[in-house]
C-alpha cells in the first residue's frame, strides 16, 4: 500500500471490526485504575500488536501543577450479609469497588454501610463506575434494585487493595514519517470493564496504527498514546513541553463502538487543519457528523487546549461521553460495542489521516514552529516553568499552498497533456479541479482551502495540485 | 443591599410598580414643552425623590451646531365657536396647542381657521401632539371628529404665550461609584401629557437611581440625565465635551410603561460592551428581546452617537416609538401604562447595570481612555471646535481581563478549595464556569466574552473570576 | 440625457426591444467562429450601429500562455445518402457542420461515417454545438432522429474550408466619460447561429452603448469588447496589461433573452464594487436576482479574474449556460428569446452602470492605482513577463467617500435649506438619507457602503451626499 487513502479504499471492515472486538474482549476483564498492574497488563496486550515504549514515572514525581499520585492495585473485595452470603464481590465484576479504594476489614450494621455503597436508582439493574482518585476513602458500587433488597443487620466489608508509593504507567507507540511533524492520537486506559469508554478507543487506535504502518510513504510521524486519563496526559505534557513544535494535530479517541453517528468536539482554537481535515474526511465518506465547538471539560482535551499550550487536539467520537444510558455503567459491556461500528470509526480515522497526508504533500517541508526561546509572542506568561512554552502560532499546519507561475488568464493545459482525449466523468473532476488549483493559487489558499471553496475532495484537489506543479505550473510556497 | 444584583433579586416589583405610577401621574399634567416653567416644575418634582442638580443656559447661546432657543411659557388658549361656545380649550388638555404656538387673538371665518387645526382623520377621538419649535407660527390640535362636527361661521382665537429670551433647563443627578467612569442613563422632559413617551422613561430612571442610590459599592458612578429632547443632549454634550473620556457606558429610557416586550437599538458601534450587557442582562431575567441596528434618528441617539462623539449608547424601550397606535396622541395617557410593565423595565435596567458591574469588577481601575490634546488618532476632522473631541477608541469597556497563571495544563482545583465536597448544582455550575475562565483567561477574552461563549450567566463568570483570583490562578491584564 | 439613470427611466421597452430583436435577426444566419469572415461581418453590422474599432492579431501571435490560432473559413458542406439525397447541409444550419472542421471529400460507408457524427439522443429533434479549435479533425451535428433514420450503405461527404494563417478579429467601442476610468462590457461573437448564447449578449451590449452614447457627462469610460470567447480575451488582456490600471468595473454579457430571472456570479474577489453595484442596481428596478459566488470556468471571467489579473468582473445573465435544455443546440434560435426579455435586460445593465455613476460622484478623480512598476505587493510572481500586471489592489473602486465637516450632534439641516417645508414622501426619504450620510460619513463608509447599511437607493444617497457637500457639510476624502 503507498497512500493512507487507498489503505482506507480496501479496507476490509469485516476482518477488521473481528479483530477489534477481539482486542476489545481480550483486556476487558483487566481491572484497570489510574494506575497499577491493570495498566501495565492492557499496555502488554496492546503491545503484542504494534510497537510500544512504555513510560513510568514514580509516584510524588512533579508534573505541571499535579504531582504523580500513589500506586493501586486492588485484589480482593466483597461485603458478606448478615447471613453470610458474598452479595458484592469484586471478582464478579470490576466496578463494584469504588476506585482507589484504601484497604479495610470490619463489621457494621446496614446503616453504617449504606452511605459507602453507590447505585443508580433510575437505572436499577445496572453499577454505577466511581472513583475516588483524591480524596483517602473506600465504598462499593452495586445495583439499585439489590441495594434495596439487603436486610438489615451486620455485614462484613474486606478490601484488601495497596495504595502505596509506586509508579503511574503509559505507552507510546511511534511510526516515523518523511518528517518529523506529529499527529498524536491519544486514547486514555484507566477505565475498568467499561466497553465502549475506552476500550473503543483503543481498539480503534491500535488497528489505527496497524493500518498506518502499512503505509511506507507516510509524510507525517504518527504517534500513539494509551495514557491514564488527566494525569496521565498532563505527564506526559510535562515530560514533552520542549519538543511540542513538532505538534502538528491531535485526536482524542473514545466512545466509538455504539451505534450511534459521529460527533466531532474542536479544539480550542476552532479553525485548525485538524478541525476542517476531520469534516473534509467525513465528508468524503458520505458519514454523517455532528460538530461542537470546545468547551474545558471532558478528556484530555483539557489538558491539551488549555491555554499554555492551546494545542491543535479534537476529540472524534460517536456518541459524546454521557449522552448515552449506558454510559459509566456496567451497561457499557461488550455486547453494548459492535465490530461494524468500530470498523466504521476506523475508517472516519483513517479518512481524517488521508486528508491530513494529502493536504501536506510530500514536497518542501512545512515550516517549523518557533521555539520557545525564539518566539513568545502569543505565548502567555506561565510563571516559572512557562521557559519552553510552544508559541501559540496559528500557522502550525502543514496544509499546502502553492503559488500558479502563469497566473496571467487560464494555462494551456492541453499542450501540457493535463487535458484528457475523451474523458471520462473522473478525468473532467480532475480537469475541473485543475482550473480551481490554478485559478486560487495566490499563495494565500492552501489545498485545504481550495478543496472547501470548490467543493472537491481534498485527495482529487492534492492530485490535480501534483500534475501542475510536475507540469511547471505551480510552486510550492514557504 | 451590598450589590446591585442583589437589589434586583429583592425587588418588589409591586410596590415599586405603584410608586412609579405614583410619580407618573403626579406630573403627567404639567404642562412641558423644550424650556419654560413646565420642565422646571417636572424637575422639581424629580428632586423630591433623587438628588438632583439643574443647570439653565440662556437663549441664544451656541451650542455645537445650534443656539438654546426663546423660552415659551403658555397659559390660556382657547377657540370658541360662532355660538360662543369654547371648542378647544388648552386647559382641557395640554395637547390642544401646537408647542411654541405664539400669541394670538382674532376672529376668523373656519375656512381660514382650518389651516391652523390638526388632527387625526384615521384616529378620530385621539389629538394628535404637533410642535413648530424653528418656525413661528400657531395652532390648535383635536380630535378630527370634533373637527368635522364644526360649524361655518366666524371663530374666535386666542393664545395668550410668552415666546422670548429665558433659558433651556436640564437636572442631572449623579450617584458617585468607586470609579469617576460613568454610566448615563438619558430621558427626555419636553412631552406635555404623553404618559409613555416620555413619563415612563422618567419613571425609570428615577426609580433606577432611588435602587442604585442604595447600593454601596457601585463600580460605576451612575449619571441620569433629564433634558428635553435634541436641544437638551446637544446642549449636555457641549458643556461636558471635555470629559467625556469617562463616558463609559449609556442607554436612553423611553416607552417603558406599555404591555409590549423589550426592543434594542444598538449603538451607533453595534458591539459596545452596553450593547452585549443589555443582551446577557435581559437573558438572565428571562425576558424577550428584540435587537435592531442603529439608525440615525430616533432620540438622542442621534446626538450621542453622531459620528465625532460615537458614544456606546443605546436606547432600551418596551415597543418602540411610532409601532404603537397611541404613540404622540392622546391614546398615551396614563391608562395606557402600567405598573407591572414600569417595574418590569425597572428591572431590565438593574440587571443591565448588573452585568456591566460583575464585568467591571473591583480590581484595577480601566484604562482611562486617552483625551482629546492625547490621541486623535480616530477621531473625525471637525473644524475649529473639535478640538476637545473624545478619541474614539473601541476598547473604552471596563470589562475585565484575566490571564491565567497556571496555563500549562488544568491546575489543581481540588487542593486550592475550589471543588467542594459533595456538591449540589450550583456548586457544578460554579466548577464548570472556573474551567472556563481558566481556559479563555489567555489576556484577550473578556468577562462578558466568557459569559457569552459558555452560556453562563455574567455573575456566575465573575464569581469564578473572584474565586480564582483570590487563589492566585488568575491575573487582571491591563 | 444628462444622467444614466434618467436614461433608464425613459426607457422606451418596447421600442428598444424591437430594435434588439432586429439587430439579432440579422445577425443569426452569419457563420460564426473563433476566426474568420464571420466574425468581421458580424463586427461590421455592429459597427453600422455603433463605433467601432477592429483590431486583428495574425495567426501564431504569442498571447499570454497562447497562440492565435490559424483562420477558419467554411464554404460548404454536406452529406448525401446511399441514394445521393444531400441527408445533412451546412447551408441549411449552421451548426450541422463541426466548428474548425478540416476540408475533406471522400465516400465511406456509414459504418465509419458514423463516430463522425454528433447527436443528442435525450432531444432527438435539436442539432447540437460542437467545434474541435485545437484538435484537427472533421465532423457533423444533426438531430437524432435524422441520425436514427440513416440507411446503411455508402455515403459522400464534402467539407469545403480553409484552415490556414489569417487573424484572429475583435472589436472594441470606447465611450470616453469625464476620467479615464474604465467599466468594459464584454461580449463574446464566436457562437454561430445561437440567439441566446450569445446574440442577446451582443444585442444588449450595442444598445448599452447606444443609451450611454446619449449621456453627456458619464463620470466613466465605457469600453465594449466583441470578442471570441477564450482566445478573444486572452489575446486582449495580453495586448492592454500595460493599461489595466483604468480597469474599474467589468460585466460579461450572454444568456440575456430568456424568459427566466436575473443571475449574477461574482467577481472572484466577491465584494468588489461591481459586485455591489448590480445587487443593488436590480434591487432598485424589482427585479428578482440570484448571485451565485465565483468558479473558475464559465464565460471569459476565467480569464480576466485568473489570478494575476484579478479584475472585478462578473457575469451577468438571465438563466445561466447550460441550466437551459435549449443551451448549445438548435433549439437556441430566434424564437427562443423575447423582445422584452432583452428590454429588461438592458435595464438591468444600465441600473448597474447608473449605481456605479452616482457612487463615483463627479468630485475628485478616484485614485490611480498602483502600477505594476510601483506597488508590487499582492501581485503574484508571474515569470519574466509578468513586469507590467496591475496590483492586485482592493481598493480599485470609485465609490465615494466623504467626511463629515461637522460630526458633533447632528447639525441643523433646516438653517441651511435642507430641510423642505411640509415635504413629500420624497422629500422625507432625502432627509433621512442626510441623517444616514452624515451619521456614516466618517470618511471609511463610501456611498455604497451607505446605501447598503441604510437600505436606500444609491442614487438617493447620492443626492444627499450631493447636497450636504454643497452645503458645506462633507468633503471628500482621499
Amino acid at each position: 500500500m503507498s497512500t493512507v487513502r487507498q489503505v482506507l479504499s480496501t479496507l476490509d471492515r469485516d476482518a477488521v471490526g473481528r479483530s477489534m472486538m477481539d482486542l476489545a474482549a481480550e483486556v476487558y476483564p483487566i481491572p484497570r485504575s489510574l494506575t497499577g498492574d491493570g495498566v501495565r497488563a492492557t499496555l502488554e496486550r496492546i503491545g503484542r500488536r504494534i510497537p510500544l515504549e512504555t513510560h513510568e514515572l514514580p509516584t510524588g514525581t512533579p508534573v505541571l501543577d499535579w504531582t504523580v499520585p500513589r500506586e493501586w492495585n486492588p485484589r480482593e473485595a466483597w461485603i458478606r450479609d448478615p447471613s453470610g452470603r458474598r452479595v458484592v464481590d469484586f471478582a464478579d465484576h470490576g466496578l463494584h469497588l469504588v476506585g482507589y479504594s484504601v484497604p479495610v476489614h470490619c463489621r457494621l450494621p446496614l446503616s453504617d454501610l449504606r452511605p459507602r455503597l453507590h447505585s443508580l436508582p433510575e437505572q436499577p439493574d445496572l453499577i454505577p463506575y466511581r472513583t475516588s482518585y483524591y480524596e483517602e476513602t473506600w465504598g462499593f458500587c452495586l445495583a439499585h434494585q439489590l441495594l434495596e433488597s439487603l436486610p438489615d443487620g451486620e455485614y462484613e466489608v474486606f478490601i484488601d487493595a495497596s495504595l502505596e508509593d509506586g509508579s503511574m504507567t503509559w505507552g507510546e507507540c511511534l511510526l516515523p514519517g518523511s518528517t518529523t511533524e506529529e499527529v498524536v492520537i491519544s486514547s486514555h486506559v484507566c477505565h475498568p470493564q467499561l466497553a465502549n469508554d475506552n476500550l473503543s478507543g483503543i481498539a480503534v487506535a491500535v488497528h489505527l496504527a496497524e493500518a498506518l504502518a502499512a503505509v511506507p510513504e507516510r509524510r507525517y510521524s504518527y504517534r500513539f498514546l494509551f495514557a491514564p486519563g488527566g494525569i496521565g496526559a498532563i505527564a506526559w505534557l510535562a515530560r514533552n513541553r520542549d519538543r511540542l513544535d513538532t505538534f502538528r494535530h491531535g485526536l482524542i479517541a473514545a466512545n466509538l463502538g455504539d451505534a450511534g453517528s459521529f460527533h466531532y468536539k474542536k479544539s480550542r482554537r476552532g479553525d485548525a487543519e485538524i478541525d476542517r481535515a476531520v469534516v473534509a474526511g467525513l465528508a468524503e465518506l458520505g458519514e454523517e457528523l455532528v460538530t461542537e465547538d470546545f468547551f474545558p471539560f471532558g478528556y484530555d482535551e483539557r489538558q491539551y487546549c488549555s491555554p499554555g499550550f492551546d494545542l491543535p487536539v479534537g476529540v472524534l467520537t460517536r456518541t459524546p461521553w454521557s449522552q448515552y444510558p449506558e454510559y459509566h455503567t456496567s451497561g457499557d459491556d461488550l455486547s453494548f460495542v459492535r465490530a461494524d461500528a468500530l470498523a466504521g470509526s476506523l475508517a472516519a480515522y483513517l479518512a481524517t489521516a488521508a486528508v491530513l497526508e494529502e493536504a501536506r504533500g510530500s514536497g518542501a517541508p512545512a515550516p517549523r514552529l518557533a521555539t520557545a526561546g525564539g518566539d513568545r509572542k502569543g505565548a502567555v506568561h506561565g510563571g516559572p516553568d512557562a521557559r519552553s512554552a510552544p508559541a501559540g502560532s496559528r500557522r502550525t499546519a502543514g496544509d499546502r499552498r502553492y503559488r500558479n507561475l502563469e497566473p496571467f488568464g487560464e494555462p494551456q493545459l492541453g499542450r501540457r497533456g493535463l487535458y484528457g482525449g475523451l474523458g471520462g466523468a473522473g478525468r473532467k473532476d480532475r480537469e475541473i479541479a485543475m482550473l480551481w488549483v490554478l485559478n486560487q493559487s495566490d499563495g494565500e489558499n492552501s489545498l485545504l482551502d481550495i478543496a472547501e471553496s470548490s467543493g472537491t475532495p481534498v485527495d482529487v484537489v492534492a492530485e490535480a495540485a501534483d500534475a501542475l506543479r510536475e507540469a511547471g505550473l505551480l510552486e510550492e510556497v514557504e
